[in-house]
Formats: structure tokens, C-alpha cells, sequence
């Protein structure tokens, strides 16, 4: 029995062999630049797939939030970093996970330190997170004050322990000059390991995003990579060179349920709480929810004219057809459609399915 | 202990008083029009407002998928109405629920419902959605050809019962003119219920939107409504004119993890898989994904001057602050984020907290 045979209804298949190819293609790429790879897994945040990076020397990864810490913890990391800046009011959960599990945070000003160096009772590492330009979060690199601050308050606590600068240029998504961005970035961590590395010798820099790490291959001397997409990769990673279409992991499997063959549209069920809204928009200002790929025995194939969401709303999706899909598509057949943004529909849908029709399992997952 | 003090993470609030009202309100409306309200519950996906709904003579409910009308049912529904052109891959599933729950489903193709006609061993309801001028699905209003082909081959089966015809206005959300729409909509509606009615003497018909029954005071000879977002309403809808922004009943309660005074910017746990990513954008061009509500023992304000999120991502939001909410904000603090599609909201979130602090279900909810 086939794994399409199990199919009834939105589902997101993952192909393991993808999957794995893209994350050792990455670890290669961390042992040729001397780097430690660090995933970033609120894309996976599953455990079998935590497994699968395992047998590529993975030794630590990284949550978005601490309940994706709490979900990942106990499964063998050496380390969960939680990369956000942290919350006061989940020290007790923090403490609680601290108990049995290596675990680290990221701090970007002093009363949460001050906080968290009053009220921790078991050690937990931090990561200073620094801003060289992105403006969302994270402390200016220039800002030695503060980054003083920080560590001055730690420096007086027992558990807390610094490890050193995490920086995550997510302005690689939307400008187009990565080589000028990671030259920033370099610099910028750079600078700030010689500044602190004589009292904290042991200080690492890492660095956070997928399109960067994709196509860098000047790191200088950055200790560590995080990045998450490239585990599945998606549409827009494509866009940005980071991947082929063909590298791309997951797919959402949606029922066809209607066609206007006049209009050339396909209506399928695979809207926004299936894939989530992220959409590229073309020069021309067309809408791109997600693109139609043809799903065999073994997996899928990317046509080569392409076929694409023109919109979706909360359950519908609208596909707008080349004349290929045209002339073989039926009401009850079932389309692949490989996603804008794969963290958000993986978090979206909470479940995966591989192409032998196993179920593998999602931090937002129901049925843990 | 105030409902405030359990919160320590991104929560998704429910003021049940605002949500009862709305409800009220919407039922007076139909009442006074002499019409059915059979509210959509893609939005509130929920036995516990359900059973609120009950309360204001609700018999019928609506779902946007078997998954969610599974959900429903056994609630005590007079019916349960699946309104999605139904997908024939799942007519084991429909067949299992009409064993014990009386339900209906949308058919727009002959193919669908000669699958149904042929295989389903329980009566199920059907209506005919039609398209008038929408696009995204339905009949086209004219296409007598393709009606009258659904409606024989319901008619050789035992099981397909012809309930009427649906129209969705979901343009009503993006086109200024709701009156010109609404009588474009009244008009094919009546058409069809004058042709159809000396053959089906029974048939209804009915409207779906928000906006339109929101803001309408004409609804013709339609005999029933069905809208959903009423029950919360949000950002999308004040925009549109059906409601204020007191008028919404969820906001997602959100932990303030940094302040960036020069920008006069906040940085919240708080983002896509939180809030959906539906964004509003203004005519300069300024996105908003969310407004800031201060958050009090009882509820929440709607401050005079508007905080909004300017830009989020998969968990971090960034707040645009007024000099109001700077002058008193700290981390730690938790504010109010009234969402921008409160369905969209509350599927991701899956739960809900009300005021005195009890948990109320959703159909997405990791709890059940």
C-alpha cells in the first residue's frame, strides 16, 4: 500500500532522503569552514528528525521558545540553546528544564539578567545577542556599554555563565546583497571576540540565518552556524539561491475539489491554517501561496511548467493551472504543493507523514 | 487570583461578556429580519461557545471541514453544515458522522455528488453553493446546466437530501460597495429560489459573510444567515465597519521581552504562530499585524492612541509604541494584542483563557 493510499485530507509529507541530503550538505559545509553546526530546529521540532541529524555529527540544537526547549529537552542534546530573547516570566520553566538538560538563552539587556541571576537555582549558559543592522532584536553591536552591563551582572551570579555572541542577519531575506551583509556580520563578531575574548576565553560567536549559510562561503572567523530552513527548505529559500526546488523536504499532499476549466483553476483543501499565509509576491505584484508539484509512489517531481497558489483564505486554496496540470487533473485526485515558508506550515500542520506513510512528530503535534 | 497572574506566555484571551453580546446581536438582527442564523464555527471551533450560542436559540451550526464537524458533533446540533465543496476522499469519514449526527455538505460538481450518490449508506444534506461573482468557488449563478445536473443525480439517490443554495459574498472583504454586492447577491438567490421552489417547496437560502450581515439591513426573501467571525470579530472587520474595536472579544495576551526607547519600539514573544500572519496595510504603505490593548483585572482598554505591531516573525513581534505605552511599559509586563483575523488566531493558538481564568476548547487544541 502506498503512501498516497493513506491520503484523505491535507497532509505534509517529508522525504527523509531530501531531508538528510540537505542537512548533510550543511554539515560538510560547517566541517569545511572549521564551524560547528547548530540547527536552529523551530523549523524540524521533532524528535526523529533531531535522530536523523544526529548521524551527521549533530550534537546541539537550538528551540525559538521555550516550550520547543521543554518539547526538545531529554532527548540526548548536549545542548538547547533557546535564540530569543528571554522572557522574566518563564524562569521557573527554565529553571525546571535546567535541572536535567544542558540549556543556554539569549540575553539582550540587564533586568532580565538581574533577574534571572536572582532567581536561577541550576546553571544555564547565555548568549549575548547582538543587532548589526537587522533593527529586530539584539543589542547594537557598538553598544559595549551594555553588553558590560550584562556581563558585569552575570559575572556576580552562579549560574549563569556566558558563552558569547549569537548574531542572526535576518535582513538576507529581503536584501539582496548577502556578501555585504555577512562582511558586516563577520566584522562585527569578529570585533567582539578580541574585545572579550582575554576574560572569557572560551567565548564562541555563532551566526543564525539559512540564506546566509547557504550560499556564504566566507565565515571568517566565526566559531558556529545556526541555521534552521535548510533542513526542509522552502519556495522562498529558492527565490534566494539558497537551494534548488528539487532540495525542498516537505510538501503539503491537498485533495483537488473542483476545476473551472474555463478560468484554468484548480480549487484544492490547502489554505491558511495548512500552509499559513507566507506568499512571494512577483515584480508584477502576482501572488504566490505555494507551487504544484506531482506526487508519485516515491515522492514528487517539480514540473517544469509551473503551476502555483493564487490564493488561499482560512480552508480554500486556488491554484492557477498551466495546460499540463489542465489536461490530466481530476476532482479526487491529490496535488503536492511545496510551501512559501516550510517552519510556519510544519507548525501549522504539527505532523509529518514520510513516503512509507509513517507519521513523524511535531512540537505542535497532537498526538504526543 | 486574577487571570493575569497564570499568564506567562502567549495566551489567546476570551472575554466571554463582549462575545455573548456580539452573539446577541447577531441573533436580534436575524430575528428581526425573520431570518435563521446558523453561525459558521470556523472561527470559535468550540463546544464551550457553543454552548454560549445555545443560549441566544442557535439549533445549527457550520463547519469549514469534516475534521472541525467531527469535532461538533454530538453536541447536541440540530445539524451541522459543512460548508466546503466536499472532497470525495472523504466520504468514509461524512458516512461514519451521519450515522449519528444529522449534517449537511456544499456540492458544486456532478462528479462529487454522483461519488456521494453512489457510496454514501446515511442521508446527508446537501447545498448547492453558488458563485456570484466571487470567484473562489461556487456555481456560477447562471449555470442552470450544471445545477440541474447535481440536483438529478441527488435525486436518483436515497441518501442526498437537496437542502437549498449558499452563497458566500467573500468579496464583501476586500470591495468597498457591501450594499451593491448584497443586492447582486439577494437578487441571484431569489432567481433561484423562484425557479427551484415549485420542485422543492422546502428550500432555503442562505448568505454567509460577516461583513455583509454586519453592516446589512436588506437581506431580501433570504431565509437564513450564516457568518462567523461575529461571534469574535477583529481588526479586519472595525476596518470594514461592522463593528469597534470594543466589539472584539479575544486578544492574545503577550509577554514584553525588550524596549528600544530611541526607536520607541517593544519587542513581545509574540508572532506568526501566534497571530497568523493576515496584516492589514494603510495607505502609506504601514503594515499593522495586531494593536495593543492594555490589559487590566477585568479585560482590556482600547487605548486612544493606537500601539500596532509593525512587523512580526515566527515568534517575535515588534511593537510601533505611542509615547503613552512608552512611558510606563517595563519587561515583564504582559499586553494585550487585539489579531488582525481573530479565525486565523485562534486556529493557531488552539485554546482559549477567559477572564476568570478557565480554559474554553478549540477544535485545534492539543487537550481534548
Amino acid at each position: 500500500m502506498s503512501y498516497l493510499d493513506k491520503i484523505t485530507s491535507p497532509t505534509l509529507l517529508l522525504d527523509e532522503t531530501i531531508c538528510r541530503a540537505n542537512i548533510q550538505r550543511m554539515a560538510d559545509k560547517a566541517a569545511r569552514h572549521n564551524m560547528k553546526l547548530v540547527p536552529h530546529f523551530k523549523t524540524a521540532q521533532s524528535h526523529e528528525i533531531g535522530n536523523w541529524a544526529k548521524d551527521y555529527g549533530i550534537t546541539e540544537v537550538t528551540a525559538s521558545s521555550i516550550k520547543m526547549a521543554e518539547y526538545l529537552s531529554g532527548q540526548g542534546w548536549a545542548n538547547i540553546h533557546i535564540a530569543f530573547p528571554f522572557n522574566p516570566l518563564e524562569i521557573h520553566l527554565l529553571d525546571q528544564i535546567a535541572k536535567n538538560q544542558s540549556v543556554s538563552v539569549q540575553l539582550i539587556n540587564a533586568e532580565t539578567t538581574q533577574i534571572l541571576a536572582d532567581g536561577l537555582k541550576n546553571k544555564v549558559g547565555f548568549f549575548i545577542e547582538i543587532d548589526a543592522g537587522y533593527g529586530r532584536t539584539g543589542v547594537e553591536v557598538s553598544d559595549f556599554g551594555l553588553i558590560e552591563e550584562i556581563l558585569l551582572v552575570a559575572k556576580k551570579s552562579e549560574t549563569l555563565q556566558f558563552k558569547g555572541f549569537y548574531l542572526h542577519p535576518g535582513h538576507t531575506y529581503y536584501m539582496p546583497d548577502i556578501p555585504a551583509i555577512y562582511e558586516q556580520s563577520r566584522n562585527a563578531l569578529s570585533m567582539l571576540k578580541n574585545k572579550y575574548s582575554t576574560e572569557y576565553p572560551n567565548l564562541v560567536t555563532r551566526i543564525g540565518d539559512t540564506p546566509g549559510c547557504a550560499v556564504m562561503e566566507d565565515f571568517g572567523d566565526i566559531d558556529e552556524m545556526g541555521p534552521g530552513n535548510f533542513v526542509f527548505y522552502d519556495l522562498m529559500q529558492a527565490e534566494l539561491g539558497g537551494c534548488e526546488k528539487e532540495d525542498i523536504a516537505v510538501c503539503l499532499a491537498v485533495p483537488v475539489v473542483d476545476i473551472k476549466k474555463d478560468r484554468k483553476e484548480i480549487l484544492i483543501h490547502g489554505g491558511g491554517v495548512h500552509l499559513a499565509k507566507d506568499v512571494l509576491i512577483d515584480k508584477n505584484g502576482v501572488k504566490n501561496f505555494g507551487e504544484v508539484v506531482y506526487l508519485n509512489q516515491n515522492g514528487w517531481s517539480v514540473p517544469e511548467n509551473r503551476s502555483f497558489l493564487k490564493s488561499i483564505s482560512q480552508e480554500h486554496g486556488i491554484i492557477k493551472a498551466s495546460d499540463e496540470l489542465m489536461a490530466k487533473v481530476k476532482v479526487g485526485d491529490i496535488l503536492g504543493i511545496i510551501p512559501v515558508h516550510s517552519c510556519m506550515t510544519a507548525d501549522a500542520m504539527g505532523e509529518y507523514m514520510t513516503l512509507d506513510g509513517k507519521k513523524v512528530d511535531h512540537a505542535e503535534g497532537r498526538a504526543q
